[in-house]
């Protein structure tokens, strides 16, 4: 993307501060460096100046790049000149950091230019003390509509939400709405679509901005709106909405309340960010981190962390105690010791995989009873596939390595069992967890591990044992 | 989400066909029962009624739950009732099916009424001959464009655009543009702003729909036009391209060519899918599942992942001979066999939660000097942190568990190592990978987990060797 003000970035920009991300997209160091000499200076213009062409997002990405104070010494220095928008943008520990910094009368001045829906997410997540300080310093107007939207639940429609928008009533005509449009200043900053609704905002019909203007002034408004109407619940999970953005290629919709009455908007920049942090929470969850960002402190991390390797720890006890079982076998034959953790790990890669795309498939709503069954059989049949195929290249391998034919069969068969059992561990496990309603991605992961490694060692150790006569 | 067609969800869905989706948002099996009914009669106006409601995604879905010669059959009998942009919504094994089984003369039917967006999609993968053969039998306009589309690379901006768009002369004035606007009929179906180029088709500025509707008529174009211009070159990779409009919550963009000329637009609804893609990429490739959908078939998902166990295959008999040159220290004291993979098992984990946050954070770009470095040290002291935690635990049970103590300091010596490897590693690795221009969520997790798996049994297998004197 180029704009006007990085076409410098054809120039040589590794001597530039004017430039402000680098060919890798990141903020330029020199960039960095400059500011911070202007904070540290406390040179509130020359910082207002380099700051003033930068899009919130920008600002977003330099708060997270400084420290601690530097973050609060610039919002000092700038004052009114900083554009609070910016801490929609942060991570959300250093929103944290910087709101509980900042007094409530600062943050009262900074959110009282905001568009509502940003105004709610920087202030959705203060103390109610705070937060009832900070209301009651607004104008009237905003304090009643961000109280409106603070009533509905985290993370619902009704949070997300702008709760400014274009109403008009049916019987006007094209040219009467243009003129209102012209004439009246306090409408929202942007918007899509004209909402048509009637005397208890009840919404009639939607009138996307370009059908409006190629329609004739005498146009009735009633005859352009479109009524196949697309609403949502704002009390409706962020995630459901979004995945009815994406399904049906929306930019915006009208947002409702109980009485069907017409209460905000919402547009699709809200609702990628949403779309960007489900895809996210799936890998995280999948990994064991849990919602963590790159700019949470040391402790948080460990405190976050700590709970995945617990239970990780148990399932390895586990595991350990079944190996335990041969102990005698494993005596008379340390060769098996030295091949056991073979036949687990690939166990464990391949239920990875399985488990992987049916989390994702999951997510995204996509198995529905035949896909459902199709899927379940593809993996049964790739793991005794994959089964095969891997069982008689480890067979092969211990053959000529321990120069032991037996041995090369025994952990070769521990190989297909394990493989199968891992493609349809990968795939009923986050069923499961599916059908009784918790997340597939928390708890699979370790739970489809566990399980291969155990399979893989009993398989492995068992046969081994019964095959060589060695319990 | 409710819409018109869908408030009969709240009656009672289990026993009415006529409703779509379920409430789980997948696709009533009633629903499919009778389309399958209707498809097997072949009473085609029937099988057109039940489709007409439905959206080109919900097509799409009615495709992927589908048999392959359902999915063709449904086709022929629609005829020119079956909406091509459907073709859009499937995945890519069901769209390459069905391109292949249906006639060119049919495709070039279907795709002529189609956005060249979409059009570009559904034939950018076909053969050489067959694509010729279908762009062929366009009408010459819209063959020339979508060529222009297909010269650019693959996965571009330019292959992403639309090449419908509104472009005015600057010394026009919004009545001018309004009354071209009402008058032309053939203009794209949905835009969301208009572009002011001079007469090479350099764009000077973009004017937002709500910023035009509210201008007065006289008001002249070249007063009104944003000239901060947000452009894109053509042969950008989407996937840059998605990170723009995710960092400047952008609605549309326009494309331009090598000298400039606007060619085409890119609007969001094209960039959801990019950036939904782009995640999914990342959870696909940690867990070694390639470019897969759950509609691949058997061979093709056993040919996919089989070259990532292969390397797995080849790290596991690695680390199996490093277990193996302690054959001796293990034969006397089988325990340690026992008890070596929890150690690797932690090791594992911890690397995988490091690794986890840093590829993301890689692939969002946060990571500049200042928060790299702070992330380092972070993740450093997490796994030491976490290391000593599980160290003191797992110390402790194999104290109990094998009423030896010195077992036990053994075990809580490995499990530090190894954590604090893990953390090291799990940052290391994919910064590393990122550094030589590889895609760090490709080949990290075998890297990590098999230096946690070496790491761990040669710390433990070690330290116990060298304490308890067995070498």
């Amino acid at each position: 993307m180029s704009t006007d003000s990085d076409s410098r970035h054809d120039s040589d920009n590794g001597i530039d501060p004017d430039v402000f991300r680098d060919d890798d997209d990141r903020i330029s160091p020199l960039w960095l460096e400059r500011l911070r000499a202007f904070l540290s200076a406390g040179r509130a213009d020359d910082l207002a100046m380099v700051m003033a062409p930068l899009h919130a997002a920008d600002i977003g990405d330099v708060l997270e790049s400084l420290d601690a104070d530097e973050r609060l010494m610039l919002v000092r220095l700038l004052g009114e000149r900083f554009d609070y928008s910016a801490l929609t943008e942060v991570d959300e520990s250093v929103r944290t950091q910087m709101m509980e910094a900042l007094p409530n009368a600062e943050i009262a001045r900074g959110v009282a230019g905001l568009d509502s829906d940003d105004a709610v997410f920087i202030l959705e997540d203060m103390e109610q003390v705070d937060l009832d300080e900070v209301l009651a310093k607004l104008p009237t107007f905003e304090r009643l509509s961000l109280k409106r939207s603070l009533d509905f639940p985290e993370d619902s429609a009704g949070r997300r939400m702008l709760t400014d928008f274009i109403a008009i009533p049916p019987f006007w005509t094209v040219g009467q709405t243009i003129d209102y449009l012209r004439r009246e200043h306090d409408l929202p900053d942007e918007f899509y679509q004209i909402y048509v609704v009637d005397a208890a905002y009840s919404v009639l019909g939607t009138i996307a901005l370009d059908k409006f203007l190629r329609a004739p002034r005498s146009t009735p408004i009633a005859a352009l709106m479109n009524t196949n109407l697309m609403l949502v619940d704002a009390n409706e999970d962020q995630e459901e909405v979004a995945r009815d953005f994406e399904r049906y290629d929306l930019i915006e919709v009208g947002v409702v309340d109980e009485s069907k009455r017409l209460v905000g908007v919402l547009t699709i920049d809200d609702i990628v960010d949403v779309i960007h942090e489900e895809a996210d929470e799936d890998i995280k969850l999948l990994a064991g981190v849990g919602d963590e960002d790159i700019s949470d402190s040391t402790l948080y991390t460990v405190r976050s962390r700590v709970p995945w390797l617990v239970v990780n720890l148990i399932a390895a006890v586990a595991v350990s105690m079944v190996i335990g079982l041969f102990n005698a076998t494993i005596e008379q034959m340390v060769a098996l010791a030295v091949l056991m953790p073979i036949v687990a790990s690939m166990g464990g890669n391949a239920g990875t995989q399985t488990m992987t795309v049916t989390v994702r498939a999951l997510s995204m709503r996509e198995l529905d009873g035949r896909r459902l069954r199709r899927l379940i059989s593809r993996e049964m049949v790739v793991g005794l596939t994959n089964g095969v195929i891997f069982a008689v290249l480890i067979g092969l391998v211990t053959w000529l390595r321990f120069n032991n034919i037996e041995l090369g069969a025994v952990i070769a068969a521990a190989m297909v069992i394990n493989m199968a059992v891992a493609g349809t561990a990968g795939i009923l496990i986050p069923l499961t967890l599916d059908k009784f309603k918790a997340d597939p991605a928390i708890a699979s992961a370790v739970f489809v591990t566990t399980i291969t490694d155990i399979v893989g060692f009993l398989a492995f150790l068992g046969i081994a044992g019964l095959w060589f006569g060695l319990f």
